[in-house]
């Protein structure tokens, strides 16, 4: 098996300082040798997330078991939840809320386009919605949608927001403070370039005193609890799991070693290089530029062409997986992510040469090494910081 | 920092294989290439069991994960549900149940003790229960509770048991078909050996279609829609932390490679020379022969000891970690773990040595050397297979 280069949605490929500090010895999580590491993550969390929320640290679960919590324990049964959704994960959202009892409205827009924010406006003032769940990155359809102008509108109705980073933490623009979300949550496993498991989770004193917080039905994912372990007390609650921790920590050191600002342009400077060099091979964006998300690049497969034999060749030939759509798009459009230590110039270039030559010879008519020159003329100058 | 000798109830120490299978190169979770190990989980996992439950697999999320996901997928609100309680994590299964709308009796039994089975067949008489909760192996207390006879009575009764194997699974015997149990789940970081952050669950058609089946208000916790993930379909549901998979896997093969009877006669050797050893340092042990679990040794502090600063000294001076008692034992008892990799002769010895020298220091009166030549003594002679 050739070594994989993971440019799908996720999993990113981990730095070997990541690799390396998820097998360090063993230790228990109530040690007091692990408590500083404990801290460390919740200090370069709340830097990440960019803000001061006290209630700050990983959920130990993938992104989705980091939804769960943000619902569990916003909602109780019969809150009112609006879900902007033009995607999988925002459908996703709105399934967590309503199998916990929550009556779930949803503002639509067709996949590959963002929610309308007038369109969120009427249907928190029609529904008295007292939470507005919004995919910042929707992992789905590469679409980045404007969380900050959903956070004031949010506000405006007393609603709170609670906002899914899973896609773009670490790789994107998502200054929770700023911005003023109520709750955000990630994924480790994206531009964090962690392993999968953990849920990085921030939420702000707004929400946890708001009209709809509850004790969470999950004892698992009950945020005050979880608290009460990765806060000051370090009480016990579960055993959380360690060598995830310590590979969590190694690349939030990471992160903050680039700098977010750095890590951002990065991200935007490679992804101008796939767009251009994916144009140039012939192939159509699936998302207008003004929306595409630097992390992850969606392109329609052309016609004619067999886009899972496509990606079986790219995963046996070069060792390089991207995904396919998901729901409506499965077999429509291709899903090739940049996300954290995956966003390399190598990657961009060796994509771009893979598939440009599995699509010559799958028929598909092209200029011969155009989309490595688009790629490399961005490339050549310097990413804006 | 020494390296730790971790002999708490868990996690345990990871073999060196287990520890390097967390650090193979990333793979995404839909890769053809980790299908094979999904399967092979699957398989060593009913092996483990002792089962032939088409369902089985482990939840992306520690023990307490596991716990909830057996009642997630059990209960509906008003179900009746009695739990067989004589310790803290019986307790938490009463809390999981109530968060989610269960109707919980406890039928208690003083911490040290068993629950007798007359009491829980009046109470599954009086009740009505419709789920019967018991936990095999205590971890607050190392008592070993008698699950095939609950398993009856629940039966005669008409309704389901959901047994927690979270500190016995791969050390102690719990035969899931032969004893009729319903639902069992575990811990990946004990008797397995495996690092924490999954929790290996198995369950029968009975309780998947018994009147008290239902949709879990838990999307993460699914176990239906995880089942389309680990079962032949492999079909997306979440990110599966594929780190934690690998070592996962590695570990069951351990457990394969040593065989389920030699690995239950390893774990009660090494405990009787343990308990043998304690008790020639003149410390009374926490259990009743009978009911104690080979896994998790509970031992009464000695009067005019300080426990903690026992554990703290074993801790500095010789990297041990044991643990102190929790909720009503706490400063009353430590709790002493020879769990899966940690259950090794060396370890044994090591830990008598330890508290004996520290105990002597500390102004506790005892015959020198005692303790391991007690052990030793028993260590001697070969495990009973």
């Amino acid at each position: 098996m050739l070594p994989r280069i993971l440019l799908g949605p996720g999993p990113s490929l981990t730095p070997p300082s990541v690799q390396a500090a998820m097998a360090l010895p063993p230790i228990g999580h109530m040690d007091v040798a692990l408590l500083p590491v404990l801290d460390e993550i919740v200090t370069l969390l709340r830097e990440t997330f960019q803000t001061a929320n006290e209630v700050t640290f990983p959920i130990s679960g993938t992104g989705t078991a980091g939804m769960e919590a943000a619902f569990a324990n916003t909602l109780a049964p019969g809150t009112r939840v609006l879900v902007a959704s033009c995607g999988y994960f925002a459908e996703r959202m709105a399934e967590v809320a309503r199998r916990l009892g929550a009556e779930v409205t949803l503002v639509d827009a067709p996949w590959g386009q963002m929610v309308d924010p007038a369109d969120v406006e009427r249907a928190l003032r029609k529904t008295g919605a007292q939470v507005l769940g919004v995919v910042h990155v929707e992992t789905s359809t590469g679409v980045c949608q404007p969380c900050r102008e959903f956070a004031q509108m949010a506000h405006n109705h007393s609603a709170v927001i609670l906002v899914d980073a899973v896609a773009s933490l670490g790789g994107m623009e998502i200054p929770v403070d700023q911005w003023e979300i109520d709750l955000c949550y990630s994924g480790s496993q994206k531009c964090l370039s962690a392993p999968p498991g953990l849920a990085p989770l921030t939420l702000n004193s707004r929400v946890r005193t708001h009209a709809t917080a509850r004790t969470s039905p999950s004892f698992y994912l009950d945020i005050e609890l979880l608290w009460q372990y990765w806060g000051p007390g370090h009480a016990y609650h579960h055993t959380a799991p360690v060598p995830l921790l310590y590979a969590l920590q190694e690349a939030l050191r990471l992160v903050h070693e680039e700098g977010l600002s750095a890590r951002v342009a990065r991200h935007q400077h490679h992804a101008a290089a796939l767009w251009a060099g994916l144009e140039a091979l012939g192939l159509r964006l699936f998302v207008p530029e003004s929306l595409r998300a630097s992390s992850l690049t969606t392109v329609h497969v052309p016609d004619r062409i067999d886009e899972a034999r496509v990606r079986r060749r790219l995963l046996e030939e070069y060792g390089i997986e991207i995904a396919g759509g998901l729901g409506p798009l499965r077999g429509r459009i291709w899903r090739i992510g940049l996300m954290g230590y995956s966003s390399q110039i190598q990657h961009v270039i060796l994509v771009l040469f893979a598939l440009e030559n599995i699509l010559r010879s799958e028929g598909f008519s092209l200029d011969g090494g155009a989309a490595v020159r688009a790629a490399s003329r961005i490339l050549a100058t310097a990413p804006v910081l």
